[in-house]
C-alpha cells in the first residue's frame, strides 16, 4: 500500500536555533508519529541554519535583529515544498506575527501548544514554573498569550537566571550538556520549593537536559507540544490510498 | 564576529531512509563541528520525506524503484540552496550516479567515506567484518568500490543475514531498538569469532544501537564517517569575515 504524498503534507521545520534542539524536535515527531515502517512517518524538510543573530541579545538592544535570516532560512522551506512552518525555538517566537507574514505560509505557535499542554496537566489554579530565556520573560511571550489568562506563574529571579538558566541554556548550546543540567535543575529545584505544581520547560534547549526523569516536578515539554501538533497536522492532510481496482 | 554564509556552504541531507538514522547523521554533524556557539555550526538543509518505495526490496525486483521519489526529495535540496547533497543510507547509493546525474550537485559517497576509515583503523592484511543490508551486500556496494581493494571482507552467513541482520534492522526502522540490538549484537558476534579485527556499520540504521561501547569488536561507522566529510566540506567553504576596518 503506497501513501501518495500530497506537497502540502511536507512540515518545515525552521531550526538551528540551536541546531541540537532542532534535532531533539524532529526526534520528538518521529516519537509522536504511530509508525512500523519508514514510509508510514511524517515528510519533513528543515532548514537547520545557524547563522541567525543571537534573539536574546537582539531582544535586549545588544545586537542585530535575527529576523532576516529567519525570513531567508524559511523561503528555503518554501521554495522546498513546505506547507507549514514551524520554529522550534521559544525565543524567535518574538518574530512570529513578522514570520508569518513574510513567508506567506500557515504556522503553529509553539507557545500556544505548550500552554493548552500546561492547562490540561495542572489544575485549575495551579501555580506553573517557567524556565526559559530572559527575553522570553522579559517580552512576555507566555505571560501575554491569550491562552495565559488564568494561570499563577512561578518565574526564576533575576539572579537566578543570571547565574542558573541563561549560563545552563548557553552550555548545552555549547555541548556542555552535564554543566547545563546541573544549572538547570537547581532553578527547577528553586521554583518547586516555591510551590509550583508544574514545570513549563520553555526554551527548546532545556529539554535536552531536563525531563520527566530527572525533574524534581512534572514538566511540560514545549518542544514535544510542538512536535505533537506538527506531526497531527501532517497526518490530517495525508491523501488516503486511491482504493483497490475492482477485480 | 559574524560570519558570512556563502550559499554554496550548505550541506543537503537527502534523508527519511529512515528517519531517525537521518537524525543520527545530524547530530553526528554536530558532534564533528568545533563551536561553542550555535552561530558556528555548519548549516544544513535537509529533506526527510520518508515515502520513498524500500530500497532493498527494490533491488531484489519485489518493489518499484525509489530513484523517482530520491530525485524529488534531492531536487527540495537544490531549490533550498544546498551546495552538496549527502545521503545517510547505504543502500540508497545503488543509485547513487543516477542521483548525482538528475541533481547536477557535488555528492560525497557514504561507502568511500566508510572505507576510508577502515584502511586506515584495520592494518595491512586484517579481515574486516561487514553489516549491511542484504542489497548493500548482494550488489558488491562495498566490495566492487575501488578503494576497497586489498580488504579482506568477511559478511554475515545467509541465514545470519535472514535471522538476524534484516530483521534487527527492520526493528530499528520500527523503533524496537532493544530488539534490534540483540539481533545486530548476535550478528557481529559470529563475525568477531570468525576472525573480523574490525566491524563496518555499512547501514544507517545499525549505528543507532550498535557502536564502541557494546559491540564486540571495534566498529567503523560510516554514518560518522561521512559526518565528518560533510562538516569539513562546508567549513573549507565558509568565507572569512572581512578584515576589520582600519580604525
Amino acid at each position: 500500500m503506497m501513501t501518495v504524498v500530497a506537497a502540502s503534507d511536507v512540515v518545515g521545520v525552521l531550526g538551528g536555533m540551536g541546531p541540537l534542539a532542532t534535532l531533539d524536535f524532529m526526534r520528538k515527531m518521529l516519537d509522536a508519529t504511530p509508525a512500523a515502517r519508514d514510509q508510514e512517518h511524517v515528510p519533513v524538510v528543515a532548514s537547520s541554519i545557524p547563522q541567525v543573530p543571537d534573539r536574546t541579545a537582539a531582544f535586549c538592544g545588544q545586537g542585530e535583529s535575527p529576523l532576516a535570516a529567519m525570513l531567508a532560512s524559511g523561503r528555503r522551506l518554501a521554495d522546498a515544498g513546505a506547507g507549514l512552518v514551524v520554529i522550534p525555538c521559544n525565543t524567535a517566537h518574538l518574530w512570529f506575527e513578522q514570520l508569518q507574514e513574510g513567508l506567506g505560509l500557515p504556522m503553529l505557535h509553539l507557545v500556544d501548544a505548550a500552554l493548552e499542554e500546561a492547562l490540561a496537566a495542572a489544575g485549575p489554579g495551579a501555580r506553573i514554573g517557567l524556565l526559559a530565556t530572559d527575553a522570553t520573560l522579559a517580552s512576555g511571550l507566555y505571560l501575554n498569550r491569550p491562552a495565559s489568562r488564568g494561570v499563577q506563574w512561578l518565574q526564576p529571579t533575576a539572579a537566578e537566571m543570571l547565574e542558573q538558566v541563561m549560563p545552563g541554556i548557553a552550555a548545552v548550546k555549547a555541548g556542555r550538556l552535564a554543566e547545563g543540567e546541573a544549572l538547570l535543575a537547581q532553578a527547577a529545584r528553586a521554583l518547586a520549593q516555591r510551590g509550583a505544581s508544574a514545570l513549563v520547560l520553555g526554551c527548546t534547549e532545556i529539554p535536552l537536559v531536563l525531563h520527566a526523569g530527572n525533574a524534581p516536578l512534572p514538566v511540560i515539554d514545549a518542544t514535544a507540544a510542538l512536535a505533537r501538533r506538527a506531526v497531527g497536522w501532517s497526518l490530517s492532510r495525508r491523501r488516503p490510498p486511491p482504493p483497490p481496482a475492482a477485480p
